[in-house]
């Protein structure tokens, strides 16, 4: 029987570990490298899916740990899945939600079980485990479904990484014989924090495994950016070159453009939509903060060649007034602003590896793209 | 030369004072009886134009006091105007700001040249004057501009609301010599608080002054819903037949049928798009409050025989979760449902019209609506 996830290689950059691919799924099939917008309660925020559709958006992620807590993953199977719940044809990815307890610090206890945690709602005490994890997701039905993993902090020591490495690996298996749907496939996570042979051999026990794709986590968790390259670079040595690869957490530009060289095929982010709701645009210069005095009397789009929705009908002292007297409809123009120059990144990224110039993009990007690294 | 707005009969009710016509403005044509969304700020809140454009909205009203603070006149005449500035090339109605500086309360002081007041949001001192507010509204560009006023409290005392009318009818002479731009449309206002003779005496003046259409102000203020009709019902007796007539502020639907069958042509309210953001839908059947634990687990639509967006798509499941975990789509889709049943609602009132069978609709309507009258 054919896998529910495929990934299909199409070019190979020649000269970096940059890939552009296709991954194919029951909801659709999208072009990769692909950045993915995070509708973590079922609906990205601001937007409808017709939004998202129309910038390109082949594959949202969505939050197990949230929708587990509200509405709850069995009322979302009683609706039909999340995909008629929220109205999405197309693919979804979910969290299973380690992430989440995780962050959740002195509010969860993890045992060989599960990890036990009080809700951040209304602090009752739940329970998750990669059965359970694995089980929700299954309820909510997205096509790509996480393994239950242990998120390491950083700084971590060696041998708190390697235990909790090897629980995240026991809990990888169970969630392999937890998953019994063939139509959503199930990701490995690698983890081994910053440690290099527990990254190469964390990544080689769940090759073993064999699943139909692997992200990376516990990056982009506190670390200076090089060493999470560094993390990168090994890892996906390690990784089959017929498998989708998925970086989790990530979506600013300047760490797309360092994991797409490495070979990563996915990334999502909760970074272009929140600085949207802050006010802030992302552009090819770099970030305008739209509430600015300078853009007062500015009737020029965010960007003059964005073909975006917004860029196409509003301007730039428009935008600025319905931000300053905090009227929603300027947090969407930002959002559906945001969203799309990411995908528009990934898919200018995409044509560059297709016309075997990818490494020129990486250097034109680098010496122009002047977004803050602090901003991760 | 053609005036920039004309109102068109187009049906009589045979047995009560309700008409179907047509209202031509320099942005386009729109039926009447109708429902003007409010876009206080230069959007109506959480939606795109196309949106509104969707459910059939022909004219807008927006908001002088708002937009004079906030981002001021002059900047939305130096963006081409009210139309271009917000990307909506259907008519708009302007508020003068009148009532707003009404409701300020002890923060304004009436003199015979205008209104000095605090701003509600820095508090900084302004002044609104009839020249300033007509030229405010002629800088904004709206399609029909509305006098500047003073709205009388209620309760108020017979010779107080006299002095004020007489106020209001000298503003209204002066708005009328401030309003040159020939492609806009300036409407007289009604006021006479809940005195028959003033408000008859207020009609006549105005009628002699021949303003392009008339509204009926200072009502829905806190009176008894009864006396309100009976206020309308004399002044329109004393309004011409061959002008739109505005009732201003009210939007409940046994207000909108009320005002209907005695004559009125245009509403405005706040209400569906405020209730809508508090998580109340409207219905035939009355309101649903969405959070209601019975929604839980409800797949259907908020109504099964609309066939707006949200009704199309959605649940009643879902757009709790979405107002449960406080999402903004959450709040969208309920202001879609709200706006576009008020605008069928008009619809549907019209063609009754046209088709001789409004009392029937009204008789219909007043036996089985249970809208709470406590709601307006």
């Amino acid at each position: 029987m054919k896998p529910a996830i495929t990934y299909e290689l199409i070019k190979q950059c020649p000269h970096t570990g940059a890939r552009a691919g296709r991954i194919h799924t029951p909801h659709g099939s999208f072009d990769t490298p692909i950045f993915m917008p995070v509708g973590t309660q079922a609906s990205v925020k601001t937007l409808a899916p017709e939004e998202l559709k129309e910038m390109g958006a082949g594959i949202i992620l969505s939050n197990n740990y949230h929708l587990f807590l509200r509405p709850g993953s069995k009322l979302v199977k009683e609706a039909g899945g999340l995909h008629k719940f929220m109205n999405w044809d197309r693919a979804i990815l979910t969290d299973s939600g380690g992430f989440q307890v995780f962050s959740l610090g002195d509010l969860r206890k993890i045992s060989e079980e599960g990890v036990t945690f009080r809700s951040h709602i209304d602090g009752s005490k739940k329970f998750l485990s990669p059965e359970i994890a694995t089980q929700s997701q299954m309820d909510l039905g997205a096509d790509i479904i996480m393994a239950f993993d242990e998120c390491v902090p950083y700084p971590a020591d060696f041998k708190y990484t390697r235990e909790s490495m090897e629980l995240t690996l026991r809990w990888a298996q169970r969630c392999k014989d937890t998953m019994t749907n063939p139509n959503q496939g199930l990701f490995g996570i690698v983890q081994g924090g910053m440690y290099k042979d527990l990254r190469i051999e964390c990544a080689n026990r769940l090759v073993d495994m064999d699943f139909p794709g692997y992200a990376v986590g516990g990056l982009s968790v506190g670390e200076p950016k090089e060493l999470m390259y560094e993390m990168l670079d090994i890892t996906l040595e390690h990784l089959p070159q017929n498998k989708a690869r998925y970086l989790m957490g990530v979506g600013t530009p300047d760490c797309l453009v360092e994991g797409v060289m490495r070979g990563i095929d996915m990334f999502d982010c909760v970074y272009p939509t929140r600085v949207a709701r802050n006010g802030t645009a992302m552009t090819w210069n770099g970030r305008l903060v739209i509430k600015n005095a300078q853009y007062e009397h500015d009737f020029h789009p965010i960007d003059e060649h964005c073909n975006c929705y917004t860029c196409r009908n509003y301007s730039r002292a428009y935008i600025r007034h319905l931000v300053r007297v905090n009227e929603i409809f300027g947090l969407r123009l930002l959002t559906i602003h945001n969203l799309h120059f990411l995908i528009d990144f990934m898919r200018q990224m995409r044509q560059s590896i297709m016309e075997d110039r990818f490494p020129e993009f990486y250097r034109k990007f680098t010496a122009n793209f002047s977004f803050n690294a602090k901003s991760v």
